[in-house]
């Protein structure tokens, strides 16, 4: 009996699971016990956060109907900006610290449920959003205490953010993608339901699905936790580095991915590939929330900061922008192929773990397989063919390499040190790959 | 490069990751760093819990030196019996009542850690223990909500307690081991330090060892979470059957058993393998926690229960007693092999990861195989040869099926219907093994 069959669901079945501890319910219907969800974590009146289109969406009437059925009852803030920015999070702040509300619901994608967590912080321990912001770009400062319960819905299976401490933004006047990061920004619980991905276009779901493959093969493949020095009481950091914990989840994931990733994109009826997706997300977003991303990601954020004028398939009715998972896998064949030479065990691993055909392979092709399988992935699935696809040439790789040289944070997580040469490099190996 | 050279430790260099939302905190030198944690909570006097032989250790010394660092007040309760009882949770929880204390700290193996979760309940919530106890044993009434923060520190690697939200006592007057579960009783934090374990002795990492295996066996194979009913509001169980997650951990922990277990209890040069076990404790923790065990627990408390004479080895100072992990595996062969056809790709895959030459094996065989190699591991171990290595006979058999069908709740986990009959003929089959 093959896993799927082990787990096929049946008419009147149990179609749910709770992951314990880090407070998951997984599941297709699971959004319409938010409202059960709400009640036990005594939450009176809530702030649902979402956007425009969400808010057109069967997933927000079954949110709203099982909110009214628990006699929750919610304001609604439908103003989320996707590609968040420095503006729209404090949009969302000040509605919050108006409305007299004791916890937090966000339904959509890593937008809407960064922008809860921003909304939830500001509005609990009001300061300056650059206090809060990761350092160099911010100070830093450490969040104070305990937020507002909130429950994050993810309706894409990309972000991960629904188990995440983390919120990202786009700051406008600096051109530069940066965030903040705290333990107690983590949603109190995470509802995953699947149903919420059905009827998403296909260029959302390969955006969304190559954003969770690179956390996972990022987390995966960064530096180990035991490389950094035993760090003084209280100071040690919510990126540790990979570690076994960290191992299973992103290792499960990067399989998933492999499986069901192309499927889920090309075949409209693979609903099944949609919902493994949706887990491996999940997952993925477990493991990066605590061993980090690294070079990947560190290179994404210029590369969407920069661009302001590509659409892309399923983001039609968005404001040009580059997807953040499209930003984030664009480098990752040329990332991987750099760091081949640090671990080669670990992406000869990856690369078997992602599909590709590995039998006659030495430990030393891993990062080389794990690149062309990537790529090939990608070309399967419509992707740009490489930052040439994005109207990006060599004349940019110098504002690309100074737009990831500000993501100090993530580039330490990294399995090599890494310069700005280097990055330069990675960026002319992913100009274009077929 | 393998996985342990990976995470190999180095001078200065950090020891511990942590577990993000499950809430863990794993690593050599750990206890170290409970007064932060505590802190962290906001606890400043905690009552901290304990037994005599475990008071008596260094690691009891650095808890106690850990908490004055950080200015937590601590009062020690160091009356926890061994296998606990009704009468013997009832004093505990007198102690926290009379206490003003903000939180909990335990310190020990399943038995400190259930205790304090039980006091914390009792102390919160006064009523009849009966009252909270599991069906049809007790009226399981449900935990009316939040218990005060539990800091748990296990000292073994066996029951997973510090993940889970049960309690596990004997029930003087009926000869029979109980419990009570409730997710409010799962510990704010679990720190998992290994270097308690170094100072163990060998029968000791043995009966924990296989408790630890069984966890996850267990967890791996019991039934899957949708071929349970949809529950309705606010009913679905805590232990959901086996699902995704919970496979993740609990095939891990069974790879981590096959191939730490028997080093760690044979070399006593071995610390690497007792942390490797450790982790393994960690992981079937989560999982069983989540899925649930099944026939081989459900059997085992009337092993447990209707024994008062056995010593084990590295048990000597404690009262006569079959401990927990021995009393649980003792029938595991014998109910793996009864099973087997249920699931048998299933079984074969547990037979591979613990470790069992698969090579040329058919489905079919996963139960025998499952079944003889974990017999094979007790057997290096040193532990009885079933239930004859405890003095019982085919004339004891109807009492203990009589003590293990008061254990519905388990039972219900079990991938098949098992009847009187079916635990009758499991017995048997348990009576030796080599």
């Amino acid at each position: 009996m093959t896993e799927q069959q082990r787990y096929s669901l049946r008419p009147g079945g149990e179609t749910i699971f709770t992951v314990p501890g880090s407070s998951v319910k997984f599941g297709p219907g699971a959004l319409r016990e938010v409202g059960e969800d709400a009640r036990a974590l005594d939450l009176k009146r809530v702030g649902l956060f979402t956007d425009k289109h969400v808010a057109e969406t069967t997933c927000f009437v079954i949110l709203i109907g099982a909110l009214k059925d628990a006699g929750v009852e919610a304001v609604v803030y439908d103003g989320v900006r996707v590609e968040p920015t420095d503006q729209s999070f404090q949009d969302a702040a000040a509605f919050a610290s108006e409305e007299d509300i004791s916890g937090f619901i966000s339904l959509g994608g890593g937008s809407v449920i960064d922008t809860a967590k921003v909304a939830n912080l500001l509005s609990c321990y009001p300061d300056d959003l650059m206090t809060y912001v990761n350092a160099p770009i911010g100070q830093a400062k450490a969040v104070p205490g305990h937020l507002k319960p909130h429950i994050a819905c993810p309706t894409t299976s990309g972000t991960g953010s629904e188990t995440t401490g983390v919120a990202v933004f786009d700051l406008v006047a600096s051109q530069v993608k940066t965030g903040i990061s705290s333990h107690f920004m983590r949603p109190a619980l995470a509802v995953v339901d699947p149903l919420t991905t059905d009827t998403l276009p296909s260029g959302v779901i390969a955006a969304t699905g190559f954003d969770v493959l690179t956390h996972a093969l990022e987390s995966f493949t960064a530096r180990p936790y035991t490389s950094r020095d035993f760090p003084a009481p209280g100071t040690r950091p919510p990126y540790q580095g990979a570690n076994p914990f960290s191992d299973l989840g992103a290792l499960a994931a990067i399989r998933l991915g492999g499986q069901h990733l192309v499927r889920a994109v090309t075949d409209p009826d693979a609903q099944g590939s949609r919902h493994h997706l949706m887990f491996a997300a999940t997952l993925a977003g477990q493991a990066f929330g605590n061993a980090g991303v690294h070079i990947p990601h560190a290179m994404s954020y210029s590369v969407a900061g920069l661009n302001h004028t590509n659409v892309s398939a399923g983001y039609e009715r968005e404001m040009p922008q580059v997807p953040h998972g499209v930003s984030v896998v664009i480098n990752a064949p040329s990332a991987f192929r750099y760091i081949a030479d640090d671990n080669p065990d670990r992406l000869l691993e990856a690369a078997r773990a992602l599909g590709a055909d590995v039998s006659d392979a030495t430990a030393a092709e891993g990062g080389e397989l794990l690149g062309a399988r990537l790529a090939e992935m990608m070309k399967m699935t419509g992707l740009p063919n490489g930052l040439t696809g994005l109207k990006y040439s060599d004349a940019d790789i110098p504002a690309l390499v100074e737009g990831a040289m500000a993501q100090q944070r993530l580039l330490a997580q990294s399995p090599r040190t890494i310069t700005a040469a280097n990055l330069a490099e990675i960026y002319k190996g992913a100009m274009h790959y077929w």
